[in-house]
């Protein structure tokens, strides 16, 4: 089965799978290579004690049966586990591909050079004191990092708790992970390390095969998204799991995740969600979206599996790593116990999968041998007394139904069948199937010989119904996300960049705060990209206001023109549907008095007179910066509503045509763009092209720091959409 | 150990705990005593062949220890599994108290009259083939029941998996389990016998102990009601499980949890929740399957706790079994590890729990011990060199500090400390603490030692992070609503019920599908209740309506009047803001043209010319009738918003004080009811007032079927709330 070659003088790419095809390998990050499939490995701080860390990667090294030299470097030791110890790496007898080290920290950086002099191409630090511990640490991190660049290495860590690759030709356990996980196909990294190795442990115990383990630590050198690249191309991995705390380059992390998730699904958690503290945001779009809302929308676009829990993730990962692909979200349910069904059920339709009904031909078919008293309605319920023998029957014929996407069977256990014998009829009717079957034997109570038959025949089984509902969830999203044909960023027609950036360019100094854009400033950018607002002038007094009134027509609203204010309806700014141009005189009056009151009357600049708005849907789109992620545009029910409800759908920018229909589609007040209690409908064509136009101004204006336009008035389809009242900040000059 | 007495000629009263005190027996549901404190029991259809039911549980009656005789009953056999066998009840040699009844169907009568004869009063029917089946198997279970209750005899089943009562005084398994749950105070009841079982088997892996465990079938006699009642005076128990899918009388479920919670906490998970759920209960048990809103609001007014799963379920009955109940929502997370410290902070924050700071002392001695790495703020995370003895001294300080409620210890295994001695430093630190502490020991390498001496110091352990603070959102919303004062429902001021009475009574026939009320029967129904609506004159024709509105004062809505048009905004029946006279007959003779146009002439009534009302936020009330669960009334923000964000409030009636105020609290719109962006806030303890006011127009009112005010305008506080529009359907005159 080996076919890893000892020989030294052979390259590392010599003992890589066989299958690899050329075109993968020239994709695959073949730098990782000696941190994966090393030929000899030494431990540099490799202890004679067991139950240090030192000690016991040493020992894993050893005994798990990796097939080259490991050797231990320890000054004061002349074998360290009965093993021949060397005093420096430049000491060892033989050349070292991968070095571990688990020196103090302020050994690490000596025994780096001594790598480099021994030709070390891999170097796994576990070493900790760094970064994580504040900026001495960070300082030294900083010199390991251009050390590792300079002398031409890769390094996973520091402060991380090791790597661990079961491939049968390597045999790599370099963690102190107490026990070898099953070999299969799923890879999995963790940021934190602890964790890392308590979860690899529950992996075990899930029979959920690994192909790689990563504890990533401090992510110096190695990140989260040069390990995608590498599993994009290996061979040996099928499914992704990442456990998370941060996203280090979120946008990049986007586009690596969208291309590896075509081929192979990346679940993951992300910790981190109710981040408190939201920073202060001056801006609607700006408090809705805290970081979670960002890293929430990145996963979604970039096809990734989101799980709450670690539960959720391998239990996700069981049916990706071991089932085809879901075509569709309809589920049939198999059972022998009413109640099962009706969790397993809940679990369904509240996680959005739908039961069908099954075709006449399948329930026909699953009455002639079913007894009367079995319901042949999804969910099917053969009741207490069916047989192995009705399952394999019933789960067949569930198959066949082209009503069906996927089969949960359901199984508890009676007195009279063999939880066993229902197993093996599982795999019988499912083997070779095109859809997904996963399974669920409530009890445990002589399970155990059963599962492992069902796992042999890869269809996961979970503890309760909920757990495969959910899983099977995922599955089916994740199935949609990738039948979507590839799209990339949307040019839209008639933007005049260029025009946006002159205005930008006549514009005065913003300060390190940036500023809020003028009334007239607004309307010519978002015009430059095909957004058009109201007729609109700007007047000071009383008599300016009246006869701009008169230029427009009637009726015109009155508006409160500031640069300082943001709320304008807050202090009485906004005055709507003035008939006449008397009107008008009293609604500029009424503004400077209530400024007057407030005592804000020098923060007045000016009034702007506009053109009433014809009627339509009131929307809001909106866009705000995260750090760390670029730009976020949001799409919802707009006027007050967007404060009240909370009904905005967020994308990382770039948009595709996707993003921007799925905003339009996904927000809860959808149901008024298409026509609500006999209101006319909006025109979802016009908004989800502004919306892209939106997108478009994010890419051309970097300085760009947040906009809101509140509302957009969508009018009926074929009659477009008007930004009534739009607000734009830019960032200060030195930007 | 044992006190139970053989001698036949002692009541059974004298088998009951020593401890039950004269009180809590009188409160007991004595008539449930021959059920789970037996001298002696009769397997009726017991089997020689193990591996059927009738051999099964005759297995486990004589092989978990009962103390008394259990006697096999089959015609055919001379003994049963060693044990002499009698061919019929009556031919038992000795008294019997309480008969398992395995025979089919069509025998189970005959076995009930030889029971009665022989003096049995206790049943436990396994036999099927009853309700559940369908009408004829309906018919055979009215007789049974009739015959039980004519023959003074409680009956559990029929349909069901048997009971268990773990008390060491009769050690009773009348079930087919295969294992004996580890006795303890937690009792559970399974509308699913199937899945009881294989959930008893999940309790005894956890390590819960069961005090009583019922599968309660077809509930034709004993229901989850009659359990409730017994084990609320039952001291061997201290938290109710149960697993439902149907409510047999919510009313009175409802009545009885709210009393027994307050002692005794009670947690549900009920299944049905969405359609495809619902579908599948009404097909499985025959019970009708209750709209999902009004058994949430059910639950929660009763102080139930409703979990999604049954490992939720569990997970919660951990706490409650073991930890006093927290006083409040704030936590303190301790932890080895970062990551796992985050994603307890993230579910905690995500189920509504807080993390507040920690005092400056407990900051101050927490630093006096920790490492300058480990972050003392909460999560405080001793990082991975913590000791046991980190554990137990920071524990200690949480426990002390005032800012928290309870506390959650994480524990990752590192290298360097031990499971077991965290686990044995957790329980000094914490044993008697009158605070909760419930603990997450991540991987299992070494751990199962360390979890039982948590488990023998009761304190709950946790797989993951994210369980263990949903479990402790549970315990902390139980310890809230125990600590409010019990509530009757509340009177009114003012109320005239004879007055609505006389309304309705010289309204016309109502037909079978009841009628709408008409305007002015509608505003004399509110009125009779307090409950005001805008000035408003009922006219028909043109000039009729102009001199109306004359007579009410500018400006005037005109509305359509129609008993059978429901939504009069959608065919242009609501014109509002008119100034004159001129403008009421143009809105008049405007509905009259629209009508012509729909074709709904003859639907026209007429027209209310209205005041118009007053500004305030527009509210909505409503109240709706659910099958088997009575009225159900709703509050929430009106106008078109209910029905486009759903956002609205259920509770069953009748409402207390507390009701009526959670609603109005819980809306999410509630911060339109504050004040939102400078508008008046609304008149709350009028809107309360109102929804107290409806609650007691239902009760006065048995025939009113549907009822909805939309919009309730409510006004700013102190000035009171306004019925614009509302519509009442009433039952017809058969009801």
């Amino acid at each position: 089965m080996s076919t890893l070659s000892l020989d030294p003088s052979l390259a590392p790419a010599a003992t890589l799978p066989d299958s690899e095809d050329l075109e993968a390998r020239k994709r695959r990050n073949a730098s990782l290579d000696p941190l994966f499939f090393p030929r000899s490995v030494a431990v540099v701080g490799a202890s004679r004690s067991r139950g240090t860390i030192g000690g016991e990667i040493f020992h894993n090294l050893i005994s798990d049966g990796f097939p080259g030299p490991v050797y231990p470097v320890n000054p004061t030791a002349i074998a360290v586990q009965s093993v021949r110890a060397s005093a420096s790496v430049r000491e060892i007898p033989g050349p070292v591909d991968l070095a571990i080290i688990v020196v103090p920290r302020d050994k690490v950086l000596d025994a780096v050079d001594d790598c480099h002099e021994k030709g070390v191409k891999g170097l796994v630090v576990i070493s900790a004191g760094f970064k994580e511990t504040g900026p001495s640490g960070k300082k030294v991190e900083d010199q390991l990092v251009e050390r590792v660049r300079r002398y031409g290495m890769r390094m996973v860590g520091p402060n991380c708790m090791g790597l661990l690759n079961t491939d049968p030709r390597v045999k790599l356990n370099a963690t102190f992970a107490p026990t070898w996980p099953p070999s299969g196909n799923v890879a999995f990294s963790s940021q934190s390390g602890a964790l890392g190795l308590a979860i690899l442990d529950y992996a075990r115990e899930l029979g959920i095969g690994i192909s790689t383990f990563v504890s990533m630590g401090n992510k110096a050198d190695v990140s989260g998204n040069d390990l995608l690249e590498y599993w994009e191309a290996d061979p040996a991995t099928r499914v992704i799991l990442l456990y998370l705390e941060s996203l280090g380059n979120p946008v990049r992390f986007m586009q690596i995740a969208r291309r590896v998730g075509r081929t192979k699904p990346i679940v993951v958690v992300k910790s981190g969600r109710t981040e408190a503290g939201a920073r202060a945001a001056s801006s609607h779009t700006g408090a809705m979206a805290g970081t979670d809302v960002a890293v929430e929308a990145l996963l979604h676009q970039a096809g990734v599996i989101r799980t709450d829990t670690i539960e959720e993730l391998f239990d996700t990962a069981l049916i990706l790593a071991n089932q085809p692909a879901p075509k569709g979200n309809r589920v049939a349910i198999l059972t022998n116990a009413g109640g099962p069904g009706i969790m397993a059920s809940d679990a369904c339709e509240s996680r959005g999968l739908k039961l069908p009904s099954l075709s006449a031909s399948t329930d026909q078919s699953l009455r002639s041998f079913l007894p009367p008293e079995a319901s042949t309605r999804n969910p099917v319920d053969m009741i207490a007394s069916a047989s192995a023998t009705s399952y394999e029957k019933a789960l067949r014929l569930l198959l066949e139904d082209e009503a069906v996407d996927s089969v949960i069977v359901l199984f508890v256990p009676p007195i009279v069948t063999e939880a066993a014998d229902v197993a093996f009829a599982i795999r019988r009717a499912a083997s070779g199937a095109s859809k997904p079957v996963i399974t669920c034997f409530m009890g445990t109570h002589g399970i155990p010989e059963a599962l492992s038959s069902l796992r042999e025949g890869k269809f996961p089984s979970y503890s309760f119904p909920e757990a495969a509902a959910i899983a099977l969830s995922h599955a089916v999203r994740y199935g949609r996300w990738r039948g979507r044909p590839e799209e990339g960023q949307v040019s839209v027609s008639g933007a005049a960049p260029g025009r946006a950036r002159a205005t930008l360019l006549a514009r005065g100094a913003g300060g390190r705060e940036g500023r809020w854009l003028n009334t007239d400033e607004v309307r010519q950018i978002l015009g430059a990209f095909g957004i058009s607002m109201p007729v609109a002038v700007f007047a000071q007094g009383v008599e300016e206001a009246a006869s701009a009134s008169e230029a427009i027509g009637f009726p015109v609203a009155v508006k409160l023109a500031s640069r300082t204010i943001v709320h304008k309806t807050d202090v009485g700014g906004v005055i709507l549907g003035i008939a006449e141009a008397d009107g008008v005189r009293n609604a500029v009056r009424s503004i400077e008095e209530r400024l007057e009151h407030l005592g804000k009357r020098a923060d007045m600049d000016g009034v702007i007179v506009q053109q009433m708005v014809p009627r339509g849907v009131e929307t809001f789109v909106g866009v705000t910066q995260v750090p760390h992620f670029g730009k976020l545009i949001g799409f919802g029910i707009g006027g007050v509503n967007v404060e009240i409800w909370n009904d905005v759908v967020f994308r990382v920018h770039p948009l595709t045509r996707s993003d921007a229909e799925e905003m339009v589609e996904k927000i809860r007040g959808a149901k008024l763009l298409r026509g609500f209690r006999g209101a006319p409908s909006a025109d979802r064509e016009a908004l989800v092209d502004t919306i892209l136009r939106i997108s478009a101004l994010v890419e051309a204006l970097p300085e760009l720091q947040e906009l809101d336009i509140n509302p957009l008035v969508a009018r009926p389809p074929g009659e477009g959409v008007i930004a009534v009242d739009a607000r734009i900040r830019v960032a200060g000059d030195s930007v």
